[in-house]
């Protein structure tokens, strides 16, 4: 039984100091952002995570702080993203998984929010549209939907669009339930296959695409086998067994679980509807900020539908 | 920590076989029908279920299966509706839950699909008009939304209705996920207070209300909690300690999960969006063949939006 | 056929001056208010609207508008129903029509941004729950999809939680189509028989339910044989025929129309889906501070983003 | 002001029998199927339509009539369809339009019920998986939302998928209200620019796609204006006066009427909500039989019902 997660940060034996990777954190406020660095292919294949950047910006109630709050975890994804982004040229927005699941819906409601600009570039009014970054954006779908690899389908796009860069969103699968809305991942390295939600089967990287691609996740899930797993260390632990002593044991039980249904079964916050489309709007937020740095908050209020 | 089941036929000590509960089982093709009847108030107390009258319906792939298969899980539930449904008079069906909340959705996706008819009892058309039993629905919110007791709603309504018999709709939480989406409890004892996905803090019953309450749930989510105290449980036998001996520890254990917002957090398919859908439209197919005994099935169709 | 219009300001023989009925006017920067006040009985039969109070208050592009503007509308309505409100108990707020049909949402997308708090007033926390008024709310469904009267869901609702008022929020239709989510009458009167885009069967008024009502409503939709009428009554003034000489013709025209189905037509503008929902939360803005006038903006912001 | 019409059985000079048009039509039950070719560039020219074959499907109640019904029609488009697809090859559906603008999400909606398959073709299964024809699916989103126009990520998807044909739904705009959700055009000649409720601006052809394109329509709305002109046009007619001389005096009307701000409005049953998701099913079952000729009505029902 695989027991995955999505988040650089929390893989398996990141305290143990591997050599290739690098890591700072730092609090701001409310929100501790914490840096990790994979340098070399040693350490990637260690911690199974692809070689690149990866910034985390963790605020323990996300999706319910005050609205000054939630404007410095915009800004916070914004600043992340602007040290990532290519100087100029179009940017494509892909907002990845199934809109009708809502704790892979993540993606598509990103993009109710975001700032599409690359349509309105010929318009003549110089003080607002003169300023503007082309950005446009797409939701393919996802392959049980479309029987398409999303891949497939963004390869297509890019062919035809030509961006500078590629910005992917995604809801990500954790390890620990209290990283569920209310961590934001930011990373270079694209969207890698077996990741997300509903693992990707291909995945949306610099070498599939073309161009640089940005990959910009939440946790909407943990796997409820890995909860049952943690449950069992914890407790073996707790009551002075090594745990070594019966892996066989644990792997029998797993093993069970599984046969049980477990292995699709994930485990959410009762009121999940509620808290993605927050979450959403928070880094719909960060990104028009971002990719448009010569509007004011206002002017891009203003512009993205206007609601407060 | 409390293990909450709102299924009769998980509740702990059943095995055991207490006096006062009588069970009975069986099979019909796909689907495997379990009778629950608690008679004494010690059984009820021993139980912490009221007393009454359980059927439980089991389709263990009930959100897939054919739609020959769907159709008798429909009459199969219209059928034991028809034995506790009061042979005349007006029916209200109250779709509990908050539509927001996809696993709390179930009551109000029922609604949906259920033949209202109330007001349609002055038309003329005798042929098929003429037939119709009357039913109305209603749903009510919940009380983190309305900021009303679902209680207080209903009961205003029934005494303006003033129906003969009223059947709640609700979404449970179960003890093993394998009930999730497979499993329909039809019970004469209504709504007990501190059942249902979200906890009802008033009941819904013949008491409160001054008319027989028929509920019918189906578990949509086990609590995050459950899972890992069960897998506990399992460990521990199968490395061959008494659970006895490790109470503490589990109690620790338990303690620690909770405190990490685990107490909030449920166990659902992934594709729960879906599965919701499915079940409330058999569900009511059932109540609309319960309901109105002088239509046929295409009858009933027909009338009921015409989807097939 | 009747022509229908919900909105006093657009009655028929208004411009005529009829006794017992009197009307002032201000500009307040973007937004126009008309007070409209029908004093007599015999006024209010030569304009078929009932005794009482209406204030209009207009934004050409309400729906448009920077965030400024929106919030000096939410303020205006603000004022408006503060003169209206009882100055203490609780209140009901009932959103009317069809959450399923999107000109009809109105009154239910209303609640989705009400600060509702009736369920919190035990809660300890004085600097704020201390200085809430105590609100709640109900969509109780259309006549179709319900089977009883929404008058009927009301009353009972009422004598159960006995509110100081009852203020209800519904889409109407209007007579232009320039007033479709531009314009917000509000008016002491409650809500009629015969008005709304569905046309309710019973009203909600003071006399129904025994406190006061106040009614908000937004037209969503203007009928497309109003549309048709009007157009020919333009062409005949153009060409220099008096309108009375073709009444015949006109009456026909109209007949046939109906008879192709027209009457069931509304004109609606192509993005109503868009347009409902940020009208909607213009108005809950609107309410919650007149409800709320112990609370600041801020904090109102705070409560509403965060569902207890 | 234009006069839309995206309906070639309503194309304006039609009844005056131009060269180069041939139409039959014949009553199926209560289908009345019109078939209009059209043969040559003068004759396409004069109608303003392309070149190729319409055929056009009308049931006056289509969502709302019985099971069988519905089943004709669904067989209808079959036909109309299987004579136009290519003998083989993989199939890419295309849903245009916006989802979230009710009268616009015809072509999404269809999606939610097609059975794609092309994801499944490497499955063992012999009695079924067997005997699929590969289909794949995308709702590319319209300009304003994506800020790519619809050719451009069809075209780069096509590229990438080679479909030997791409079959495109979207939601018409038609001359008579009566046509709105009663008539379903199916043609060979693709969607061409200006066409659609909002108006593409670029065509989906075999000349800009490189494949045969064959499109599926469903009235949805109707410009108010055109039921204001139409409605001058029959008033005119009745009090015997030429429209003719009075050409100048409709122009000026219309010209207010769009200053007024109807040239945006639209006219559209008030339940259209509820019915497009009738018919959307409909064809989504047409497209299903055409696409899949080795399976039985009963193995389609089955896996468009079985997410796999």
């Amino acid at each position: 039984m695989q027991i995955r997660t999505d988040l650089a940060m929390e893989s398996r034996d990141f305290a143990q100091g591997i050599s290739g990777v690098t890591m700072h954190s730092r609090q701001m406020r409310a929100i501790k952002e914490t840096l990790v660095c994979i340098e070399t292919e040693e350490a990637a294949r260690a911690l199974d995570k692809a070689r690149g950047t990866y910034i985390t910006l963790v605020h323990p109630k996300l999706a319910r702080c005050p609205g000054e709050e939630r404007n410095e975890m915009a800004r916070a994804i914004c600043e992340a993203l602007r040290a990532m982004l290519p100087p100029s040229g179009d940017l494509l927005v892909v907002g990845l998984g199934n809109r009708h699941m809502t704790a892979d819906a993540l993606g598509s409601r990103v993009l109710e929010d975001l700032l599409v600009t690359r349509h309105l570039k010929e318009l003549p009014d110089e003080s607002l549209y003169g300023r503007l970054r082309s950005v446009c954006a797409v939701a393919p779908g996802v392959l049980g939907v479309t029987g398409m690899e999303t891949a497939e389908v963004v390869q297509g796009i890019v062919e035809h669009v030509h961006p500078a860069a590629v910005i992917a969103i995604d809801a990500l699968a954790a390890r620990e339930s209290s990283r569920i809305c209310t961590t934001v991942q930011i990373t270079d390295t694209g969207i890698r296959p077996g990741s997300g939600v509903r693992n990707h089967r291909a995945g949306l990287t610099r070498e599939t695409l073309g161009v640089p691609v940005i990959a910009i996740g939440v946790p909407m899930v943990v796997y409820a086998a890995v909860i049952a797993r943690d449950a069992l260390s914890l407790l073996l632990e707790d009551i002075g067994i090594h745990e070594e002593e019966h892996t066989q044991a644990i792997d029998t039980l797993m093993e069970k679980l599984t046969l049980q249904g477990m292995g699709e079964m994930v485990v959410t916050p009762r009121e999940v509807d509620e808290l993605v489309g927050k979450v959403a709007r928070i880094i719909a937020d960060g990104l028009n900020m971002a990719f448009q740095p010569r509007l004011s908050e206002e002017e891009i209020q203003l512009l993205s539908h206007d609601e407060p």
